[in-house]
């Protein structure tokens, strides 16, 4: 069960290999602004918490795959924007999570501009992320400086930082991509945004 | 893969121990009825097709078991209706849906009447409905003869109907409760009905 957290806040949590995280990526801080919050982002390793969840990638578990990729087809036609799977996916995610937290100790909304990239990267554009030269080179794109981005992926602080959220998104109950808690309540899925912008106009139910 | 379907249709597949069924079971025909259509009305033994999917019942998994008995709760508290799990959650089904399938022979629209009064003993009254003796009661409180539904659900003919059904589901590539078939296109959850309700006013996209 996830922890009552008696903070305020609008957090984000996500795996950058995830499709729908992706998809509410495009969403997420418009709703909050809505109702002048703003959102803390929070990618994790979604593949560590499947060992605690009992689960794995959903594009290949039998009937659930096919279905899910029809659906977020559908569902990114709805939004008219795009989504292609890159090659190689699922994809690891480990350089993308240690720039973005390397980047989020000096300017979260920086930060926030990087993660919204590479996920266009990945699913805009069908490039896989994993290599950390092609987080680099997105980081490159909005006008990080390549050679910083390339050394922070190997930085050990980084790493600790994505390897501690992990475990406390683990901890807090959080299982799936994209996961959202507002004000202390979890929304699991893309498919939870209108009940989540309810949420913030109403203070709950 | 969901098999396209050339017939237009629009198909309710649920189980009767799914929660999640029981919601969507209160919007599905209004929904459809808002475009001049008519649901058919399809129960099936998800616990079945589990065995196809590798899943297993959602409350009793890790993580996602807790999260999803508070989202159900959410969900029935925006929508304004009651939900208990019954003593025995998650209840096996058969006695259910072999009466469903008797009376569905004979008048449709009763076997709907009949379903709807079954969901709601199960989630509203916390009822088990599990044993014979339960699907007959709920059956005679809504006028139907109590002697003849427990005759029907040893019926040959309304065991293999439901065997039948389970089975062209599963075939189907249908695995979770709800699950709707709009002209063929599929949609897994009672969080789809609003792309179901698109999908019925634009005819797709």
């Amino acid at each position: 069960m996830v922890a009552q957290e008696s903070t305020k806040g609008v957090e984000f949590y996500f795996d950058f290999s995830s499709p729908y995280g992706y998809l509410a990526a495009y969403r997420i801080d418009d709703i909050a602004a809505e109702f002048d919050r703003t959102v803390t982002w929070r990618p994790y390793l979604l593949g560590v918490a499947f060992k605690s969840s009992g689960q794995s990638p959903l594009v290949s578990q039998p009937m659930r795959g096919p279905y899910h990729l029809r659906d977020m087809e559908r569902t990114a036609r709805r939004m008219k924007v795009p989504i292609i799977l890159p090659e190689g996916f699922p994809m690891a995610t480990q350089a993308a999570g240690r720039a973005f937290y390397w980047l989020d100790a000096q300017d979260p909304a920086k930060a926030r501009d990087l993660a919204k990239a590479l996920y266009r990267a990945a699913f805009a554009q069908a490039r896989n992320i994993t290599p950390r030269e092609v987080v680099a080179d997105v980081a490159a794109e909005i006008g990080l400086d390549r050679d910083a981005v390339l050394a922070a992926i190997e930085d050990p602080v980084a790493k600790e930082r994505l390897r501690a959220e992990t475990e406390q998104a683990i901890a807090r109950g959080i299982f799936g991509s994209p996961f959202f808690i507002i004000d202390g309540e979890p929304f699991w899925g893309n498919d939870r945004l209108d009940d989540v912008r309810e949420w913030l106009k109403t203070g709950g139910w």
